[in-house]
């Protein structure tokens, strides 16, 4: 049911280079290929017609693969991002519109050469976890027949599916855009909330919905990010992109906590928990130590999300259509709705505040781990169970899902395994507000570590990024006072420090009692031979402060770049020259704790 | 009106430290103090007895005032925020309760020594900002009869501005800390949001309120800040603060530019447009750019606390009340509480969405800037006209500081003048958030350009601080690829970086082309003889971005410290001894850009 294409990005950059492959002949295979999809799939809303795709591929004409990072990727938009020109429907009718402009993300991937292929078809008004709920036909799984798609973003999580677009953007306020993903084999990126601009996109709920990725791999959603994360003045809910998170360093995870719910639900579900059990095993293989923590505040800031007064958000955005044209929406979509309009701002308040509770709980957990783990739903369901209760099987594809806007936090749902029946299942690896290239290393280490066939069968066969990922948290190097239990210790623990390592410099440097103090301070010099190993201790700060750290350092100390025993380069204190001047050479002590040590 | 004693902290711990002064002399003598003065301005609503001072005074029997920071210093707590065993009345004697503990500043404070004098006078339920909304007696103003104190903190400024107390706690939601401190002649500190624990306060807006200080001087609110800002996990609106702003750089700031409204309203004050124009002289002689703003989206957002539905805030707090018993609640509170009610969730979250667009507007304006500077308010009114409009009148007095907390901002008010009949005049200088000791640090140094006399006659006599204040926005040298228009400048633009000044180091270093490259770079090494001046330029970025520009500096590289031509040093470039292998000394072209252009 695929293109013979494979469709990664790097696949299609060299296919272009090499000239193998043009713009135009892609477009059109996929253009038929999609065709022939659409009657059992119902995917699209509306599929570009020829004439509507050629400017995009006329732009192209002028320019070379590599000139645009996103040449000739054929990418799908849920149909509640505005493509200008083309009705923005999100999934009724009554609603559609057709905008002048696209909205801003779109018009981002289209100025970096992508292609759109089409609008693809949702759970109306994006409400929904299922891919069932739209006047445009339902959509089944990629798979398996007996299976939904998963939505609200259906349809694009089966453009990627099915072999008929790179990637594909969906929206995510509840797990729009994660479930759809594990449903289908497909790597799901909500990042936080405010790197991908939402101008342009009808909202679910504006303080909480987010533009997702789907792709095959967690490596080309890393660079879908990078490419677009940016502050947009055109939308009041964009945040900037702190540069630990823009994706340079997108790579290896060395040793990690991982956060794992202390009992599990998955619903009776005879092979998720075996499934889950797995994906822990293989994230301890890669350097993970789990963590159980309760996992219940977070479920109960998941309830407050579709049982309190945030369906106002919603009927802000149809409720006026429903007052007029009551048959224009789904009967589902009215009752999410219908008590909407008897909520008060004093029930939101109180519920607000009561978000803002569990979020400080919830923190206080996220502070003690790196990231997540969860299955990425208790167990799928299926589309007659779906037909059977509308509402309450919706709910549970959303246990796992529900919280992560309200309490502002990454997500990102990674390919785990397969059921018996041939079934993808997925995983969740979420995390603090921007470590989305963090949690998108880990994914990458994942899929690699599982070997799951990709989209098509593929496999990942580029070689792992060398790189060290970076998260909110920075490493530091020291050698001195500031090392546990010594004088300036307090600098780091005040900033939240933990201590990571206590290990050695590689043996190419030589320690310096420095003239002055108290505090007394030793000098760690890089030296060209006669060198030694020195103690040093490595910690962890958040990055945000490791800027504060450096500028209560006074000279000749500093900050930079220090060779581990283990011939890796991390952060650490360096000493100017000159500040060797009446110091005195205490390598043969090995460390600043042995040299104290003989002087007390 | 005034004590004998100037109760300002260094006062009061230069006496202790002698022992020319006891605690249980001083307590006693501001106790009768407040006695007396009690009938004429109605500042205690429960003013400690004997008694209830005695186990204050008791626990610092066993301790010296070395110590405890704050060994008995006498404060004065509005009574909306709990001292243990004392009641509570929020200034409406049905919602009285008497609390087990303290609130968590209370607590803090008498941790560390300093003594609670009494629970002071209030606009009921923290509602008005003029003083005379209170069954416990209309409050007057410190200095002119016919004035009122300001409010809502009423009583809290009165204790401070008549002598009795060297501080005192606020609380702001919509100036209510600024409004009384201009108008008694007082540094009125309205920290960053969560800074100060609300733990133990009777919420006004729970999402917008804050705990403030009334002091004499922008240091002492300095110093108090510094002790008690702490992450508190009883208070789910607690943030943690970033080390810039610790306070432990309270000092001078050498230049900035401080945003002024575009056209000031005065509301026909005749005196109030010279007074302001003198301090925006002040702040020019101290170093500061004056920079024109549009000052109309933060005027929406004042509008959006009081027009729209943030008044559902406060009736969740006093609503049950009302409906119970109507005649428990002063009338023009039930007046401004009443259309709460009525509104929908729907109707909160488009204000939400309002606000968060001119957050948007507000943010990009206040980016421009290090601060701003206002009037406290457009112009003073008297009891009569208070009377005679109360809700008009009291609106007229938050003109400039209705919209602080809805945006995140910091403010101090601070005095700026004296009116020609005697009462005290004072500014705003407000800015972004957790840039609050870098706001005191500027307040500060305008108390000592005004040299306006403090409470009681005295004047700052201590000598400025030779710091080199703190903001949000860290200083780097640069002095090879990072420098203007060079290959690696773009990571300082990349982090939203500002080019401060083009200058010279000291003439104590040597600049050396390093081997290797592209991009090519320079060490800037310090020396002890023969050194030179080399170029440099001081950029500016956020100081949470400094860190990952750190950590993308490669060996031999670093940041360190720098001396400049002026003799100050900053953070800036420094080079490790062993990256010289292989250099060139160019120090003779006296900097990185002549040397390339030399070799071009």
């Amino acid at each position: 049911m695929t293109t013979d294409f494979d469709l990664r990005l790097d696949t299609l950059r060299a296919a272009y280079s090499s000239a193998k492959l043009s713009p135009r002949a892609l477009i059109a295979a996929v253009h038929d290929q999609a065709t022939a999809l659409q009657a059992e799939f119902n995917l699209f809303i509306h599929l570009l017609t020829e004439d509507e795709l050629e400017p995009y591929l006329a732009a192209l004409d002028s320019k070379s693969p590599a000139e645009l990072p996103l040449y000739g990727i054929p990418f799908a938009i849920k149909d509640n991002i505005d493509l200008a020109g083309i009705p923005t429907t999100a999934a009724c009718p009554a609603f559609a519109y057709t905008p002048d402009t696209s909205a801003t993300i779109v018009e981002q991937l289209i100025t970096l050469g992508a292609i759109p292929l089409g609008k693809t078809n949702l759970d109306q008004f994006a409400t929904g976890l299922n891919g069932t709920r739209s006047p445009y036909g339902e959509c089944r799984n990629s798979v398996h027949p007996e299976y939904p798609s998963g939505g609200s973003s259906a349809g694009s999580s089966l453009a990627v599916a099915l072999g008929l677009a790179s990637f594909a953007l969906g929206t995510d306020t509840a797990g729009s855009g994660r479930v759809p993903a594990a449903l289908n084999n497909l790597v799901g990126l909500k990042a936080s909330k405010g790197l991908i601009s939402t101008a342009g996109v009808v909202p679910a709920c504006r303080t909480l919905d987010c533009v997702t990725f789907f792709t095959a791999t967690a490596a080309e959603a890393s660079q879908l990010l990078a490419l677009t994360a940016e502050l947009d003045p055109c939308d009041e809910y964009s945040r900037a992109n702190p540069l630990w998170n823009d994706g340079s360093a997108f790579g290896q995870v060395k040793s990690f906590r991982f956060g794992v719910p202390k009992q599990p639900e998955f619903l009776g579900c005879p092979e998720s928990p075996a499934l889950f059990a797995t994906t822990i095993e293989h994230l301890k293989a890669m350097g993970g130590e789990p963590v159980e923590i309760d996992f219940s505040p977070f479920l109960e800031a998941a309830r407050l999300l579709y049982e309190g007064p945030w369906v106002a958000e919603r009927y802000s955005v149809a409720g006026a259509l429903i007052e007029q044209q009551p048959d224009a929406v789904l009967p589902v979509i009215k009752a999410v709705l219908e008590k909407a309009p008897g909520t008060t701002a004093v029930q939101l308040f109180q519920a607000e505040y009561r978000l803002q509770q569990l979020k400080a709980v919830c923190d206080r957990i996220m502070a003690t781990v790196d990231c997540v783990l969860t299955p990425a739903y208790p167990r799928p369901v299926t589309l007659d169970e779906l037909h059977a209760e509308p509402v309450k099987r919706n709910s549970d594809l959303g246990y796992y899902t529900n919280f992560m806007n309200m309490l502002d936090y990454a997500a990102v749902a990674v390919p785990a395994g397969v059921m018996q029946n041939g079934l993808p299942w997925g995983v969740t690896l979420f995390g603090r507000v921007f470590t989305d290239q963090y949690l998108l290393s880990l994914a990458d280490m994942l899929q690699r570590q599982h070997g799951i066939a990709l989209i098509g069968g593929q496999s990942i066969t580029s070689p792992a990024p060398q790189n060290t990922a970076r998260s909110d948290r920075a490493r530091v190097v020291v050698c001195g006072a500031h090392l546990d239990g010594l004088p300036l210790n307090w600098q780091l623990k005040q900033r939240g420090g933990r201590l990571l390592e206590a290990t050695c410099s590689a043996a190419h440097y030589k320690l310096y009692a420095l003239a002055g103090g108290p505090p007394f301070r030793p000098g760690m010099v890089r030296v060209a031979d006669e060198g030694v190993a020195i103690e040093v201790e490595i910690w962890e700060i958040p990055s945000s402060e490791l800027g504060s750290f450096l500028t209560g350092i006074p000279a000749p100390l500093g900050l930079g770049k220090v060779q581990l025993v283990d011939g890796s380069w991390e952060t650490g204190f360096i000493c100017e020259p000159y500040g060797l001047e009446g110091a005195a050479d205490i390598s043969e002590f090995g460390g600043w704790r042995a040299y104290i040590k003989s002087r007390s």
